[in-house]
């Protein structure tokens, strides 16, 4: 089953925000069997928005609006659909009571802008959304259906999540989707390819293989469609465990997660604590690691230690390693990891220090040179990294590893 | 003049990853005087990427497509084109040579994928991508101009700088787009638009309004194009003035920058240091401050305190104020600022301590409750505030009321 999703702002289209609606969305709908046709990003404009949505009902047969719903006179996705189904708004009860109670929980008043949020198209099903003050409003023509939600991300999400896919779930069959992701590191993309080259010659027809390099890693996505989802799970798993006898050490995963997500794990099973020194990364992995729900299980925390008066007064990096060897050396950053695991009481420590750029390097240790360290109770290790000119790439690249390095150390 | 984005790539349909790219891409043809009419995204197949440019030329002149020229066998906007332009793949001397000198640069070996890289089509005007393997295509067909380029955002971006912005410059002839952007906080946007409901109504016909709201601040967008680029800012910058006048204190800024770009710039007037101290935040907001080049100037570290062990051991919460009033409460976070401060002899300093979710809340104080301090030399205050429960939204939502209640007390 094909759904396509159009994302309505001029927001968009002048790129001050980045669409991060629509993978969550492909994300959740292949998970029930829904096929992305196209993701289509469109002005607020009643002309555009009714064209993208003839073009779509040509390619599928689920089309989910996001976006162009708020209380502000730029947003007209409400009219044009009702043009467009040729119906007319009328007042709903129900949806102002929601805005009501949204509004009171919020300790807000009401005011008029709000008020005609509860103005809704008369042919249409009406669906509350109870996290924002825009109702959503589903249309059915000629076996289509038609989805208009808000843009604003949680309010989008909750919808989907509560509303939306089960109510398509309900509406239409689908077969089963099946992903299966397998992280791989060490490899540049082409000489994966050719490393795995007879093994994907020989991956049957109905299923598919995708590169997806990052940072570092590559992550291979073998996926295919089918009635049946426990022999095409069989199949594909089948095909995992060749890749795995093929690649060995290199795979870090057999499942799409972040590496942070893999690191609380590992961590975790092995009842271990963590601390982070950092330099160059300025928080980004203490960050990635706290992100993850539960973190607060194994991290105990970090020192950011931007300046070296803080390298040596915080983390007692002795002053004559920064003097001679410099901020960016095996020996600072050995000596940052052991600080941290002593000064925060953890098991192990990551700690990086480099020239994160775009100014800073030097011709020894040109921008984008990095030093990362692990520290066990058995041992400290470093290991220097070159990477580009690109600051928040260098700053990404650099926890990506940092990472790999933990969970290498660790095995 | 206008430019239609169309990204290829099967990852993006299934969400894997999020195109950050056509925002990019938007923001910097905005800045030449080009409009993006719409962005697709299409799988790797060749019947949806030509159907996806022939529906791209009814509406643009420009066509830029990214991703899909890997040297992988999923990739194949390169044949597609090929066929599309009735023109076969040819040897290029120049592109081999490119791609060889990067190998060497890389330390790595050519292989027979990499190789392949060096076909490009016939008829076409081949630029070179000096940052990665695959080069980029200009194809010109009645009038259209059609561009391939490479999905990898660096390389992406280094060909739009250095060869395709500066081509179509020479190519068309635009006229001025003029987009200021006002940061304004502390109005829900309902509220915020019935407050300049009559400015706004007023506006003239030429100029376009958009409000987008996000974590705790609303940019507002005035926009227009014009031939006379002077004349348009001019008025642009009259409408602004207006708003200053309605919203005095609410507006933080007259610029489309970050909050951590524009605390780099206020501290750096004031020649002031600063340090954080952060719970929930768990280094987000050291992470933000230090994205930004030249922040070593003014950020000294930060201790990332998640468990009450180091907010004790490091940053010195007395004891007994964490026994009694807990982590999350008025006298830890300020006690947590203070001892930054001390720790780090910054000047200012911010701290967090929060329930970030979606788990440890209780009665008193349920996820989503955060307490924020700033400590100046002068004084320091705390606030709490009451987000929702997404733990990722909470962290952001901290960080970015963390920025504005500083800039506050720096004023």
């Amino acid at each position: 089953m094909l759904v396509e999703i159009i994302t309505i702002g001029d927001e968009i289209m002048i790129g001050q925000i980045v669409d991060t609606n629509s993978a969550w969305m492909a994300v959740e709908l292949n998970k029930v069997g829904f096929e992305i046709a196209q993701i289509t990003s469109v002005h607020d404009d009643a002309q555009h928005i009714i064209n993208a949505l003839n073009d779509a009902q040509t390619r599928a047969d689920v089309i989910l609006f996001t976006g162009g719903i708020g209380p502000t006179k730029d947003d007209i996705t409400k009219q044009t659909l009702c043009k467009y189904f040729d119906t007319k708004l009328i007042y709903n009860e129900a949806v102002f009571q929601n805005i009501e109670k949204l509004l009171v929980n919020r300790q807000r008043a009401m005011n008029e802008l709000t008020a005609l949020q509860a103005k809704v198209p008369e042919n249409c099903t009406v669906i509350q959304n109870l996290v924002g003050t825009a109702p959503i409003t589903w249309f059915e023509k000629t076996g289509k259906v038609i989805v208009s939600m808000p843009g604003v991300p949680n309010e989008m999400k909750n919808a989907m999540s509560t509303e939306i896919i089960p109510r398509l779930q309900k509406r239409f069959k689908t077969p089963a989707i099946v992903h299966k992701t397998i992280i791989v590191k060490g490899y540049p993309e082409s000489a994966l390819a050719l490393k795995i080259a007879d093994w994907e010659n020989n991956l049957p027809e109905y299923l598919h293989l995708a590169y997806l390099p990052t940072y570092g890693i590559i992550r291979l996505r073998i996926s295919g469609s089918s009635e049946n989802e426990l022999a095409l799970e069989f199949e594909i798993n089948q095909q995992a465990n060749q890749l795995s006898e093929i690649l060995g050490d290199a795979i870090v995963a057999f499942e799409d997660i972040p590496l942070e997500v893999l690191v609380g794990k590992v961590l975790k099973n092995k009842k271990l604590t963590i601390a982070t020194a950092e330099s160059c990364t300025g928080g980004n992995i203490a960050h990635k690691i706290t992100e993850v729900a539960g973190s607060s299980d194994y991290f105990k925390g970090s020192v950011v230690a931007y300046s070296n008066e803080i390298k040596q007064q915080v983390l007692h990096v002795p002053e004559d390693i920064l003097a001679q060897q410099g901020a960016v050396s095996a020996e600072t950053v050995e000596a940052m990891a052991v600080g941290a695991r002593q000064l925060m009481r953890s098991d192990v420590a990551i700690a990086t220090s480099g020239v994160a750029g775009p100014s800073g390097g030097t011709v020894e240790k040109p921008v984008g040179t990095v030093w990362i360290a692990v520290s066990t109770p058995h041992k400290t290790t470093s290991r220097m990294y070159q990477f580009g000119t690109n600051r928040i790439q260098n700053i990404e690249r650099t926890t990506q590893n940092a990472f790999l390095f933990l969970l290498e150390k660790l095995q």
